[in-house]
C-alpha cells in the first residue's frame, strides 16, 4: 500500500526550522513537497554549519527529499507560475511575519476564495493575532518567554535552554497536526482551513503538570535539575564510569530496587512511600550512589533491568545514534546524493505504519531551484 | 462550522500522559474521546497531585472534556460493551506494554480482520518492534537515552532534565499526527492502519542540529546552558532586576543592539562577524551586561523591542499564564465543573483554525466510570 498522504502536493514557502520540520513529516508521509525559496540565497539554513562537501549538513536533515523551485513572489512571470502552482496544491505553508503574505496579494482570504479547497498552514512567533503578532521572535525567546526554561536546569542556578530547538520543533508539529485535522475535514466539507499555530502558544501547550500546579497552588514550580518533582527515586545517579537513570515510580519498584543494591532501606519510614522519599530525596540518592559508585553503568543497567526497574544511561548523541533499538526501529536513515551514494544521516519517521514501507534511505536535499525544469514539466502535464 | 474532526469517535485505553495527550488534541479538534478506564482505581493521574476539592489538577488538565467508562476488559459482558464501542470508533488507542492487547484477544491482526476501517495508534516506550519493545520506559528514560539531555545544562556540569515531560509529550504528538494521517488515508481507501510510536524513537526525532553536527563532525554536541551554540549573541543577560534573552541572531541585528546599548562594537573585530562573536562570546556577554545590569528588564525589553530586535523576559509560569498575548490567543481556558463552574485552568488549543469555534471552556474532566449511562444508551441508539 501506499504511504498515508501520497498523492498529496503541499507547496512549502517556510525556511529556517519550525515550518520545514512540518513539511518533513509530510513528506516522511508520502506527501510531495515542493520548496518555494527565494532567489539568489534560497533558505537561510543553506549556509548553517557543519558542511560536507560544501553542503550544509543541517539543511540536508531537514530538507531531504523536497524539491526545490526559486521564484520571485513580486515578479510577474514567476507569480503566475505560483499560481498555476497553487492550482495544484492541496496544501500551502508559510513562516512569514504575519502580514507579508496579505502584501503579497495572497492572504488566507484571497487565496481561500481563489482556492476553496486549498489548506493554508502558517507558523510565527506570536500568531497572526493578538498585540504582538508582528513581533520577530526566536526559538530562544519563546523557549524563555513560553516558561520551559523557568522549570529547566538546577534549583538556585540560572535556568538553561532545552537542548534540542523545542521553540520551533513543537510549534512545527502542532502545524502538521492542524494541516492534517484540515485535510480529514476536507475530505467530507472539500473546503480547506486556515491554520494559525504560533511558537509561544505552542510553549505552553506542553507545560501540563506546571499549569496545573501553578493554577491549583498559585506557586509556579522551579527547575528540579536532573530529579523528577514530584516521584523519588526518579533522577540521575553516578555509577564507577558515569551518570544513569533510575526510574522507580512506585513502591513495587523502590521494593524492588532495594533488593536488587542489597540496601535495606524499604522498611525505613523515611523511605517507605514516595512522599517521604521525596521529602528525603538528597539523602536517599547519597545513599543509592554509595553503592552505584562501586561499579560500571553497565552492570547497573544490566541488573536493574533484568529486576524490570525502568533504568537507562544517558547518551550523547552518537551513543544514541548506535544504540541498538533505535537502530533496530530504523531511526537513523541516510540522506542521498544526486548519485544514490549516502551524503549525510538524518533521523527517521517516528510514524511507524502498518502496510506503509518505513524507508531507509530519503531522496537528496535540493540544490537551490534544482527542480525547476521537472516542476514545470509536471504542470504542464508532462 | 463544526470543529474539523467533528463525528469522530476515539476509544482511548490509554493512562498516564503520553497517550492522553494524543487524545487531548483529538478532542480539542472536534473529536468525541471515550476514556476507557480500569475498574476500582482508573488512569495512575487521578492520584496524582496537586488536588483541588479533592480532585487533581493534573488529572483535570489533560482530561478535560472527554467522556469515562470503567471496562474489565478479561470480562465476558465488559468485554462485549468494549466490542460494541468497537464496532462504532474510527480510533482506538492504547498505551500498554507492546503484547497486553494480545494477550486481551485485540491485538491490531484481528481487531483489522473484524473492524477493517478501525484505525489503531499504540504509543509504548521502545516500540512494537526491536529487541527491547517489551521492557518499561518512563519520560526520564528516554529523555536520557535519547540523547537531548545530553545537551541541556551547563557545560561541565551534569545534565539536567528538560522540566516538561517532553519523553511523553512528543511522542503523544507524533501518535496524534500518524492518527490523523491515517484518517485521510482512511479518506480514500476506506480501510484503518496501525500506527506504532515509541517515545525513544520520538527523542531522536526532534534532535536535529544534533545529529546533523555528529554525523558531519563525528563529534556529538555538548550543552551550552542558555546560550544558542552557534550564534552569538544570542543568550540570557542579566538586568538589574532578573534575566532576559537578547536574540540577536545576524550582522545587522546585532549593528542595532549596539547603537540601542550604546556600546561601540560592531567595528571591532571580535565582533564583526557571527563566528567571531561566538568565538569571544564569554566576553561579549560581559560587556553587554556590564550596560544592561544598569536598568531592569522591562526598560531593555521596551528599548530592544522598538528596535525590531527580537527580546523577551524568563517567565516563570504564573507569569506566562497572565501574559497578554497568551491571554489575546485564548491559550489559558477554564475546565469547568458539572455545575457549569471554573475548576481548574488548562491550556488552550495552539492550532487555531478558521471557521472553528476557539472555546474558551472546556467540559469536565471525568469522574470514572461516570458517563456510563450515557455511553451505554448512545451504543442503543439513543
Amino acid at each position: 500500500m501506499p504511504l498515508p498522504l501520497a498523492g498529496l502536493v503541499v507547496l512549502d514557502l517556510t525556511h529556517v526550522l519550525a515550518g520545514p520540520f512540518a513539511s518533513l513529516t509530510l513528506g516522511d508521509l508520502g506527501a510531495r513537497i515542493i520548496k518555494v525559496e527565494k532567489p539568489g540565497t534560497g533558505d537561510d539554513t543553506r549556509a548553517f554549519p557543519p558542511f560536507t562537501k560544501g553542503k550544509s549538513a543541517y539543511f540536508a536533515a531537514i530538507n531531504h527529499g523536497k524539491a526545490s523551485i526559486a521564484l520571485d513572489l513580486k515578479g510577474e512571470a514567476d507569480r503566475a507560475i505560483f499560481e498555476r502552482l497553487l492550482e495544484r496544491a492541496d496544501v500551502l505553508l508559510e513562516n512569514f511575519r504575519p502580514g507579508v503574505m496579505e502584501r503579497l496579494g495572497y492572504g488566507w482570504d484571497s487565496l481561500h476564495a481563489r482556492y476553496p479547497g486549498l489548506i493554508y498552514g502558517a507558523v510565527s512567533g506570536f500568531g497572526h493575532t493578538g498585540p504582538e503578532a508582528r513581533r520577530p521572535a526566536y526559538d530562544m525567546v519563546v523557549q524563555a518567554r513560553g516558561g520551559v526554561m523557568s522549570i529547566t536546569g538546577e534549583d538556585g542556578r540560572d535556568p538553561v535552554r532545552v537542548g534540542a530547538s523545542i521553540g520551533d520543533i513543537v510549534a512545527g508539529m502542532y502545524l502538521t497536526q492542524g494541516v492534517l485535522a484540515a485535510l480529514v475535514d476536507r475530505a467530507r466539507t472539500g473546503r480547506g482551513r486556515k491554520v494559525d499555530v504560533a511558537m509561544l502558544d505552542a510553549q505552553l501547550a506542553i507545560l501540563e503538570h506546571a499549569i496545573a500546579i501553578t493554577s491549583a497552588t498559585g506557586k509556579p514550580p522551579g527547575p528540579t535539575g536532573a530529579r523528577h518533582p514530584s516521584i523519588a527515586p526518579f533522577e540521575t545517579f553516578h555509577a564507577s564510569d558515569g551518570l544513569f537513570v533510575i526510574a522507580a515510580g512506585n513502591d513495587v519498584l523502590f521494593e524492588k530496587l532495594c533488593i536488587t543494591l542489597n540496601l535495606p532501606l524499604a522498611d525505613d519510614p523515611r523511605f517507605a512511600t514516595n512522599p517521604a522519599r521525596v521529602e528525603h530525596a538528597r539523602l536517599l540518592k547519597r545513599l543509592i550512589e554509595a553503592v552505584t559508585l562501586g561499579d560500571t553503568r553497565a552492570h547497573w543497567i544490566a541488573r536493574l533491568q533484568a529486576a524490570g526497574i525502568p533504568t537507562g544511561p544517558i547518551q550523547n548523541v552518537a551513543e544514541v545514534m548506535k544504540d541498538p533499538q533505535i537502530v533496530a526501529r530504523n531511526m537513523v536513515v541516510d540522506v542521498l546524493d544526486r548519485n544514490g551514494r549516502q551524503a549525510f544521516k538524518a533521523a527517521g519517521n517516528p510514524i511507524k505504519m502498518s502496510d506503509a514501507e518505513d524507508r531507509t534511505a530519503r531522496g537528496p536535499a535540493p540544490e537551490l531551484d534544482g527542480n525547476r525544469g521537472e516542476i514545470l514539466r509536471w504542470l504542464d502535464g508532462g
